[in-house]
């Protein structure tokens, strides 16, 4: 059967998240209906990050294997025929290799979490940032981002119901940045334990307010206690933006 | 009475346009019941671009006059209050002289408008940009936009309601550019005529798509007729950015 890999932007808003659940629409049921439209066949999807509930995409990567043999970039077409109107959307798709697998293979995924930094509230990206109308410290936030950076034991930002073997995780590069009126947080690593980067981020919001210090959130890591993270920012600001695999 | 400047951002998509209709919620409506609602004086707002249905604003200028003093910020904070779930903000409030006027005193309004260059659907920006699937050349819309710089009578690219005195207006810049995944068309001029961006926007593309030339749009100006025009770009993928006024 060949194995097909998709590239995913979407909207996670009106979605209970990636993966299938009882009390509502996910992004995986409407890709796998999509399917079902395009070709009559069920096919599992497989994603290489499970974002939660309200968090979005700019290049989410899947795979499923089909019975059917179709040129990509008429896969690509015809799906987003069918996803319509919901706002998930196939920028690429492509034929990979039987083994390729979309959650394990993948190396490096980068995440992108944006504040609206500014008193007045969203309207245009309004659901597409954490609006935060307080001012913020921009340096001091990078400068206790770099604390994280590394390889760590990362159970203080870990939400309770993860199901990750181990909560040690290497972040490879934490950079916090402005972009006009927006503070942009990237953050990448191979991979994350849930709620990971919105817990960082929610800590790092205490600093940025001048509640908390670089070297408090050294102390909240290295607790490895959940109670010593701050509050964790909302859905709406998170963005899975890029997947690596070994062979791109 | 004391006269306030607001600076407004707005997505234009739920309302009939910036003025007062019949049929349906204006920006005006929602702006000017906010003000009701924070002072009980009902204003009459003066605006520097009133944007048609579907148009966006990242820095529309208005004006009104209210028995009531208040501090600047005041009146920011309170509106934006007032305003929600509107999707419309005040970034910014301010007392100003008695003679300003929001639309008499412009001298020079930026729009952008914004193309999605690629084949898949957008899902983020659904209905903050034209979706264009089709490939266009940059270079060549960029070319034949100079033709439209300059003072000319813009017969062709005005919308037969318009109201203005004269056609003759005079473009300061009309800059193509690409952007990521977009293209983003920068013009300028002290007043346009209704329609007169979406429609030179519309035009550009057929060049963009190599349906015209240059010398088509050169011609299609020169002919001072409506029916020269290309299609009129939706109004999705436009934007008030910026106003600017003689003193600032």
């Amino acid at each position: 059967m060949p194995r097909y890999k998709l590239i995913l932007e979407y909207d996670g808003g009106p979605f209970v998240g990636w993966q299938h659940q009882e009390n509502g629409a996910s992004v995986q049921d409407v890709v796998e209906e999509a399917i079902v439209q395009f070709c009559g066949e069920r096919a599992t999807i497989y994603a290489a990050g499970r974002t939660d509930a309200g968090v979005h995409a700019l290049g989410q990567v899947v795979h499923f294997d089909l019975e059917k043999e179709a040129r990509p970039d008429k896969i690509r077409d015809a799906l987003n025929y069918y996803l319509k109107p919901n706002p998930v959307s196939v920028l690429i798709a492509e034929r990979v290799a039987p083994d390729f697998h979309a959650r394990f293979g993948a190396v490096k995924r980068y995440y992108l979490y944006r504040i609206a930094a500014r008193r007045s509230p969203p309207t245009l990206e309004h659901g597409h940032v954490w609006h935060v109308p307080v001012p913020l410290e921009l340096e001091a936030m990078h400068k206790a981002a770099q604390e994280l950076v590394g390889k760590h034991d990362f159970t203080t930002f870990r939400a309770a119901p993860c199901q990750a073997k181990s909560p040690v995780k290497t972040l490879f590069r934490f950079g916090v940045t402005r972009a006009g009126d927006e503070i942009h947080f990237n953050v990448s690593a191979r991979s994350f334990l849930q709620h990971q980067v919105r817990s960082m981020v929610g800590t790092l919001k205490l600093v940025g307010e001048g509640k908390r210090t670089t070297r408090d959130v050294k102390d909240a890591l290295e607790a490895c206690d959940r109670t010593a993270c701050g509050p964790v920012a909302p859905p709406e600001g998170l963005y899975l933006v890029r997947v690596e695999y070994e062979e791109s």
